[in-house]
Parts: structure tokens; C-alpha cells; sequence
């Protein structure tokens, strides 16, 4: 195909897919084809006044009253039940703050506590890093053993030892994503409970955690939910759950009654007993307001638009740069909103595609990530990717020595 | 002493202090005399600006690439630095991040591994709640048993089997800074480390953490540092520990190589060692931006101007409320920053105070907490604070009906 026809096709699939088109919620850069909302998304237009308002208005002006009068308090809930509607929670069931790795610390101590007698966390090989280390790290002070299983050797991993499968719904690095109904259910089958790190799924991909009868799950605010660099993250804890949930780190925030400043811990009914510390409210409060970009917007629309993207992204390269090997799957029930090429150059690549306006990601050793947040891409900003990445390929601009040394991108 | 007679003192005391008022370096609301510092600081002239900025350009424009180009990665440690300077800490021992209660969490479970074989958590009846919960929760974790000593009967319960002594240097509701250096020196010759909260110390009193010796502090970033509701906490490791600090929370950010996506966990070298995961950047930027107010400002010439005004206030109330009970010591060396009454009707005469502009804050069950931040409060503001205090009590405002129910207020 041409890229004339390229862009011909583009056209008529943009058009088609005109009422997701949510581009003029956000704030982008001009020139720029954004590429890397899936490690920091975009800027929400309806965040600036927000925080502007939550320094100005509620912290310099009204100041502590703030925690009552502008329902700074409540907050880590309210939002909570925001992403809860993304994500497929009733409300009560979602509270926001802390870091990925801290709720990920916690509902991991809290999977132990339910499931006592069981020996074994069960998870993948290659997950993020965080996930890998707090893993290990919790099963190092509940006395578990790591195991680790593929996707596909899980279902005969499933054994009665086993207190928790701890899987990412999709992966970082190749965009797989994985069967959440089906290991769910598996899981439940075998006693043990299912935790799903969804920080690249939210937002982004139907999760449904009521409907499949998920335990628990942690994801972070700032990748499809572009809630800003650093948002706070969220766990999610079944109601069913919530009574005997065990909070490791029991702050006061999570107390039945945090202004009785009592001696003794009493965790508070509903999610709140997840709560932990004070959390960082301009932080907070952006998220807050950036979830407004999904407004009336159901995330099975989005999840159509993504997949409409991220295949004519994968079928353009593919017919662009011949011999492509991807590492994100084919299948659209397999790939997430991503995808990801392998290549022994991936990080010239990168970095020559951002010298061009084209803001992908590098991923170790040899992934370069386009993350596709469909609320603010058009097929035709990918064709422009596509273009830009033929250029650099056919002129060699990925070998340029300026890139030779690897900087430090998250 | 009449009210006239006050507002003469206060001139002069202003006149005299002048060097110290920073008063300029804040944005307070016109009509109000903020004493509630200690619980939510005032709003710095230098953030509105620096967090519009963060979100505008750094997010917004520059996106993922400001994890480099905008210093987002080493904001952690950075800010850590500038903290630093405000506790006695030389560079490289302070991390931002994460809340107080996450903080402390951390703390304790590298101090149980810094005194293996030690079986004693010692800590203080009646501080903050979720510093007494998450000792409890550790204590649970790590087999320690959790004992209480008042100042006085610390010395005779400093045995052999006390791993660590976790105090808060300023007790948040009677204000009593304790004797930082004596108790640290104490544990020291038991064998036992020191935990320092310095929660109501930081940016108000001069600590010392390295000229004293100290092992492990924690504090939040909202009160004294003035960096914004729910502001990152941060973390002191004393450098000569670092190398045997044991993180609990292994996020990746503590990685010594977090790019390298390493399936196992190394910590990094120095502080960044206690790092968990990606921080709240708009709540850590806005702290950073914060901490100018301290721009060329000694600790010391802060705590001279708190002293005076604590003593003014103090002085000023005892004469105008006869039989005024005070929660606060009366001995310099043993006051923080802050005056605190008890009152059976203490509710009530917070809440008519603030109906009169005066902003304290109620601590249950009986103490008017006001809260001195000396960089924005002038003799002459506690004067008007003093008279509304008058006022109320002489008119009954307090015992008005509107009172009678209390609602929640951090």
C-alpha cells in the first residue's frame, strides 16, 4: 500500500470512528503524535483550572477547612468509585493513593491473610519489575514460594497450595493481554484468590472486575487514565472481601474513626480500610479531573477505537517495513492498546522517532513500545508514525551515534 | 496588661523581629490569622506559578520526556536535599515520597533488620495514631513487643532488648519538644537505634538529625514545610546505615538499575536505596517549589521568631483568660511551636474562633491547638487572635448550638 492509500484509509477509518474522537479533551503538543500514553498520558483539558483551583481557592484560600468543604478527605474514595466505572467496580470497592507498589504491598499481605495455610504465589516471568520485587519481597515475610508460570502452563499450576495468582492484564513490554475471565475463574477453581495489576489496561480495555468475580487488583493513575506523572494509584478490593481485609500498613486514614485519635486500630468499614496515610491532594485532585475526559464515554467505545488503531497501526508496519517482528499480538482479543515491534535498534529507533515529532517508547533489550491511547489518536496520526518510521529505517537515522548512549527513560 | 497595652508590645516585638517576617514569601486569605500551620501550612508564593508550570509545560508540552529533561527522576532525592538542610542533614540522607505512615512503616522494618535479635519496640503513650497503629502492625510482623515509656521513665526502660525508640520530637496535641539529643544518646549507649517523627518539628525547630546522631527520621512535607495538602513524606537514613538498609517496599524506583528491568532486586547505593515507586510529581513539585519560602533562612532564626511569638502568645493569654490551662510547657527549651489550651468547651472555642477568623484547630478531647508557623505570624496577629479569644469566651460564642456537632477537621 501506498502511503497515499495509507492515507486514504486513514481518512475513511477516522471518519468512521468520528464520535470517539476525544481529541478536544486533551491538551497535546502541535506536531507531535503521542505515542507513549501508556507510560505518561496525555494532559486532560480539564485539569489546569482544577489544580490552579486546588491551590489557589482550596489550600491558599480556604486552607484547612478544605479537607471538609471541598471534600478533600473523601476524595481517595470518590475517585476510587470514578475509576471503579472504568474498570468494571460498583461503587465502595476502589480507593486511590499511594503508588502501585505500596497498594501492591498491601493487597499481597492481604491476599495471605485470606487464604492462611497456603504456600505459594503464583505469577508470570517477565512482569514489571516492581511487581517481581514486591512479590518476592511479601512472600519473603509470609513465607511463600514464587512460582512462576506462562499464560499457558498456569491452568496445570493451579494447586492447592497455591494462596494467589498475581498477573498483569496486560503486559508492558509486548501488549499481551491476557484472559482475565477465564484464569480468574480457574484460580477460584482452585481455591486460591486472583490479584490483577491493571496498570496497563485501565482505561484503555474493558476489565470488568465485578462481572468476573475478581479479588483484588492494583493499577496505577497515570497511564489511560491520564491523571499526571506520578497520579496516585488505586486498589480495588471485592466487597465480599472488604470484612476481612488486613491492612499492613494500617495509617490512620484507614481507621473507623480517624478523629477519635484513638490508641488502638480499628479498620473502617467498606473499602476505607484500605486507606493508608494522607494522600497527595493536588495529585489527587488532577486525577480526579482528568478522569472527566471519560465522560459520558463507555470504555467498550474506547476499547473499539483501540483496536480499530492499534491494527491499522500493526498492519501499516507491516506492509511498510517487511519482515516487522512484533511482539504484540495479532489477535484482537490477545493485544492490548499497544504494539510493540522487536528490533536489535530498538532504542535509535526511539529516539530518531521522537527527533521527529513520534513519541514512542524503548523497552529492554530490544522493544520499541507505540502505546495507542485511543481517546486522543487518529489513524491518521499513526500513519504519520508509519511514515516517520519508514523514514528513519530508510535513511539509516536510527544509527546515528548520537543515540549509542541510552538515557534513562521511564 | 489591656488590649492596648498588648497591641504596644507586639509593635515593638514586631519591629524587633522584622529580619525574621517572611510574611511576603505567602498567600493568605485577607482577615484571617492562620494558626493552624502545624496542621496544613500556608500557601508559598512560589507555587502557583511552579505547579502551573508542571502541569503546562513539564506534562502537558514536554510529557514523558520531562522524567529527564524536567529532573522528575532525581526530584525524589533533590527535594530530599532541600529538607535536608531545614533537619541537619547533609546531602544524600533524605528521600521524598510516599506517606508519613508508609514512611514509618519502612523505617521500622529497616530497624528490626538493622537490630536483629532485639524484641523491644519503645515508644511513647499518646502519640499520633497512625505512628502508634503502624508500630503495632511491624511489631505484629516482626515479633517485637511494643512498650511505652513517658520522657521521664525512658531512661530506666532503655534495656538490652530494645531495638529501636520511636518518639515524635513535638507531640502534636500538647506541643512538648522532647530532648532530642539526650534520648538519642541514651539509646545510642543501650544499643538501641532512634526514630525520630518529626511531623511537627520540621521547618519550626532546629533538629540536628546528623549532629545528633541520629538513625531514622520520618516527617510529612504539609505542616512547617508548607508544601500542600497531603504533600510527600520523606524518609532520613543515616548515611552510615544505608548500605544495610533493608527496604520492605522494593518498588522499582529503588532499583540500582531501574532501566535495566532486572527480574531481581538490587538496591540502589546511598538513599535512593529507600525509594519505592513513581512518586506524586504535581504534590512533589509543588513541595519543592514550597520549600523556597526557606530561601536563605537559618533554621535557628526561625525557631528565635517561634519562641518569641509562642511566649508572647502564651504570656498574652494567661493574662487576658485567667486560669488559663495550658497543655503546652511553658519552658522554651520544651515548646514547639505551637500554644495549646485545654478547655472543656475546647470545640466550641475553636469553631467560634474561626466563625472570627482565627483558624486554630481542636485536638480531642480538650485542647485548642494554635498552631505558630513564624515565618507568616506577627505579635501584632496573635494580638487580634488573643482578643477574639477574649471575646468569645466573654460573650459565650462557644457554647453556641451551631457547635454542638462535631464535625470531622484534620
Amino acid at each position: 500500500m501506498t502511503f497515499d492509500e495509507l492515507d486514504a484509509r486513514a481518512a475513511t477509518l477516522d471518519a468512521a470512528h468520528a464520535a470517539t474522537d476525544l481529541r478536544e479533551r486533551f491538551l497535546l503538543p502541535p506536531g507531535t503524535v503521542y505515542l507513549d500514553g501508556n507510560s505518561l498520558g496525555a494532559l486532560p483539558r480539564s485539569v489546569p483550572a482544577a489544580v490552579r483551583d486546588a491551590v489557589e481557592q482550596q489550600w491558599g484560600h480556604d486552607l484547612v477547612a478544605s479537607w471538609n468543604t471541598h471534600g478533600w478527605w473523601d476524595a481517595p474514595v470518590r475517585v476510587g468509585d470514578a475509576i471503579g466505572r472504568l474498570v468494571g467496580a460498583a461503587p465502595g470497592q476502589v480507593v486511590v493513593g499511594d503508588s502501585t507498589s505500596v497498594r501492591l504491598h498491601q493487597s499481597l499481605h492481604a491476599a495471605a491473610a485470606l487464604r492462611p495455610g497456603r504456600s505459594v504465589v503464583l505469577t508470570e516471568p517477565g512482569s514489571f519489575p516492581t511487581d517481581q520485587y514486591v512479590i518476592a519481597g511479601v512472600a519473603d515475610q509470609v513465607g511463600w514460594r514464587v512460582e512462576h508460570a506462562t499464560p499457558a502452563e498456569l491452568a496445570a499450576r493451579l494447586t492447592p497450595d497455591v494462596a494467589v495468582v498475581v498477573l498483569s492484564h496486560v503486559d508492558y513490554r509486548t501488549g499481551e493481554l491476557l484472559d482475565l475471565p477465564g484464569i480468574t475463574a480457574a484460580a477460584h477453581d482452585a481455591g486460591a484468590l486472583v490479584l490483577w495489576d491493571l496498570c496497563h489496561s485501565a482505561g484503555a480495555v474493558p476489565v470488568g472486575l465485578d462481572e468476573h468475580h475478581v479479588d483484588l487488583a492494583v493499577g496505577c493513575g497515570y497511564k489511560y487514565l491520564n491523571g499526571g506523572p506520578g497520579a496516585p494509584a488505586y486498589g480495588y478490593v471485592a466487597a465480599r472481601h472488604q470484612d476481612a481485609f488486613v491492612n499492613v500498613v494500617p495509617g490512620w486514614h484507614g481507621h473507623a474513626q480517624p478523629f477519635a485519635m484513638a490508641d488502638d486500630y480499628v479498620g473502617a468499614p467498606g473499602i476505607s480500610r484500605a486507606r493508608i496515610g494522607t494522600p497527595p491532594m493536588l495529585s489527587l485532585l488532577a486525577l480526579e479531573a482528568a478522569l472527566q475526559a471519560f465522560d459520558g464515554v463507555e470504555i467498550g467505545d474506547v476499547r473499539a477505537r483501540s483496536l480499530s488503531l492499534t491494527r491499522f497501526l500493526r498492519d501499516a508496519i507491516a506492509d511498510v517495513v517487511p519482515g516487522s517482528a512484533f511482539a504484540s499480538p495479532e489477535a484482537d482479543e490477545r493485544r492490548g492498546s499497544q504494539v510493540a515491534l522487536r528490533h536489535p535498534d530498538a532504542y535509535g529507533i526511539v529516539q530518531a522517532l521522537a527527533a521527529r515529532g513520534v513519541v514512542g517508547d524503548f523497552r529492554t533489550p530490544d522493544v520499541v513500545r507505540l502505546g495507542v491511547a485511543a481517546p486522543y489518536l487518529t489513524h491518521t496520526d499513526l500513519v504519520t508514525a508509519v511514515r516517520a518510521l519508514h523514514e528513519v529505517l530508510e535513511r539509516g537515522e536510527h544509527r546515528d551515534p548520537a543515540w549509542t548512549t541510552r538515557n534513562a527513560v521511564t
